[in-house]
């Protein structure tokens, strides 16, 4: 359980020793999961007074941390079901992985409940969005010290949302991709769950195992997800890798990963059929979660999407936006952008005919809309009414 | 599954006849349940993809619809824990029950989820908080009309937020408890599933059937939950009777409320041994979700009180304020002010005596605090640095 591996030239180390590779990529958890089946999905989670609910702790016998009591106890088991309201003629079905019903909101939860488990001392993170919510908030219920670095132009709204949790929290002045980097490399006296850290990929993969768990002994055709660092589309390859080598799947569902058109630098490597991701220089996006330029992870999921025969698909502002809303408004799930993208594109994989119409395609929506409060306020459509004239009013509106 | 009682003077109806009761009180489902038993909790539920995880639906057997598929299939099978950290000196022992983690943030989606699928027709509530935003997002998965009722004053962020879900959403100018009333005795071409409505209160009962099932085959000491309209509180006592009837309660667990001191009706009534409530003149307070002067199941929730020899506390702003903040800091719980003061009362009971070290004291923890922000947007804390001076920085901070 405590080998790291290297998806790439294979070289592997002892858990401690090293982040990423000598090869420059990204470890992970190397757990031995021949021999896995679901009956080893346990289902049942510690606590004295904890329902037997399901969570991510369901599948601990392939995680590298043992099953906690508490906060860190309720992330994942999160719902999954279809919206056909949301799915383009002919095709494919759609289910909607829904990550916002996570303890902070967003499927970060999982890689930082595993990570808070597993590691000693202060935790950090750097991120100024659902990231660094969830290690702040794991830190306080873990009664943990947490570290969190911030960007310089992020907001003061965000800020004070982290800030409840109590954390150390720095705004930091200078290059955000190094300042990544800074916290890989040295050794800064806190454990530092990024978005590529072994410990929190082995934590992100126990959404895809939810998604072929419920559809066992099927698979999906097809899951779709946003992309940003590439640490989540790590996690769903890894997990797809391990369940495939225990004989779960009948096939392997393809991995697609969505961008906003104005920030993908995975998107262009996929289209010019490159193996290496490079930095781009973003425009400004309403999908500020996923606005990652230089991605840690961007080769191990353009490596997801190869080994899956999956695709990358940019989407374009509008297209977003209008996903948002009609999330929200045809299937009763508030997202921020930065999710809806993935909604998007399989609307445009369909008219593409990457799906047919008896494709089983499930959606990994990432975090929750109500957060950070609609992408466009509009009450536009907001009537004023005197209380006399409200039955009127209603029957008129419903009729 | 159909008959409706009177809590106080035992006259029954048949569904659809009444939604309150001649004699003024309002009715709630009184299904037979004299031979439940935990191993009647299924815990499945329906859905072509729909991993087999606990929902309210594990308790369909006592609920007057069937388990749905989609959306409405997702609310309930919250979280349950203990947090030491925020526990009183001498205890009692405190189990959070975080009803945030429900598909739309609040304890609000269990009643909406069974309302919807049992009510034909468009659906409506008077409301501009949690129940409103639960409406609107139920019935746009639902592929129904919503009808949203919200006072004068409710302000555009809030009404954005519950744009998205696009039902018909109307501001309405005048007294706010009459419009409360007109919805429930006239015929406004839509169900509405106000805070008392029989439907509501059935799904709102499932949160106490979890907490007992958590606790089986011992049971918590006491349950303590904010009271605004009494609705809730009512469902918690259904849920008691029922489970005490079907003998799989060692004992009741006493019921008590918390409400702010600036409008604490129901609170004022119990202080004066009396049994029912009369309207209060209520001030602005930080706990904008309970803040109601003229509760409908006031008389309601009082009779749960004394029935089971719990109590009523009304909490200084002041100590619900910081309340608010410790539950995030400390339990890396966010919520609103109006579900911290469960947590505050808990701390006046114990330091009245109410509790001991060894009592295990379940919270009903209503909702998120990330949808409206922080109530008291604090960066005081946030430090500013230059990246290269960020190992410094942080190596001081958390050593
Ligand atoms: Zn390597
Ligand atoms: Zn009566």
């Amino acid at each position: 359980m405590d080998r790291l591996a290297c998806y790439d030239c294979g070289e592997t180390y002892a858990f401690g020793d090293a982040v990423r590779c000598r090869c420059g990529e990204p470890l992970w958890f190397e757990p031995d999961t021949a021999s896995f089946d679901w009956s080893d999905a346990s289902g049942t989670t510690g606590g004295d007074a904890t329902l037997g609910r399901d969570t991510l702790w369901r599948y601990d016998s392939v995680l590298p941390a043992a099953a906690p009591t508490g906060f860190a106890a309720a992330a994942g088991g999160t719902p999954l079901f279809r919206a056909p309201s949301i799915e383009p003629t002919d095709g494919p079905r759609i289910h909607l992985k829904v990550e916002g019903v996570n303890p902070t909101g967003s499927f970060k939860d999982r890689g930082t409940a595993v990570g808070v488990c597993r590691a000693d001392g202060p935790i950090g993170t750097v991120s100024h969005g659902n990231m660094a919510l969830s290690v702040a908030a794991h830190a306080a219920a873990a009664d943990r010290e947490a570290v969190i670095l911030v960007a310089e132009d992020t907001p003061d709204s965000r800020l004070a949302m982290i800030a409840q949790h109590d954390p150390h929290l720095f705004r930091v002045r200078g290059d955000y991709g190094r300042l990544y980097r800074d916290t890989v490399d040295g050794d800064l006296g806190a454990a530092f769950l990024n978005s590529d850290a072994p410990l929190r990929v082995a934590g992100q993969k126990t959404v895809a195992y939810e998604i072929c768990e419920a559809f066992a002994p099927d698979a999906p055709d097809a899951i779709v997800l946003p992309v940003s660092s590439g640490g989540q589309a790590s996690g769903v390859w890894k997990a797809l890798r391990e369940l495939d080598a225990a004989g779960l799947l009948p096939s392997v569902p393809r991995i697609y990963l969505a961008q906003a058109a104005r920030c993908d630098p995975i998107a262009r490597a996929y289209r010019r059929g490159r193996s290496r991701v490079e930095p781009v220089e973003g425009e400004p996006t309403a999908a500020v979660s996923i606005n990652n330029a230089d991605p840690p992870s961007g080769n191990r999921a353009l490596a997801a999407v190869a080994e899956t025969d999956g695709g990358v698909v940019s989407v374009a502002e509008e297209a977003m936006i209008d996903e948002t809303d009609r999330l929200a408004a045809d299937a009763g799930v508030s997202v921020e952008p930065s999710c809806a993208v993935a909604t998007a594109a399989v609307r445009e994989l369909a008219t593409a005919g990457e799906f047919d119409a008896a494709d089983d395609v499930a959606v990994i929506l990432t975090g929750s809309g109500y957060k950070y409060g609609p992408s466009d306020p509009d009450t536009a459509s907001v009537r004023e009414v005197d209380r006399t004239d409200v039955p009127a009013a209603v029957r008129d509106a419903v009729s």
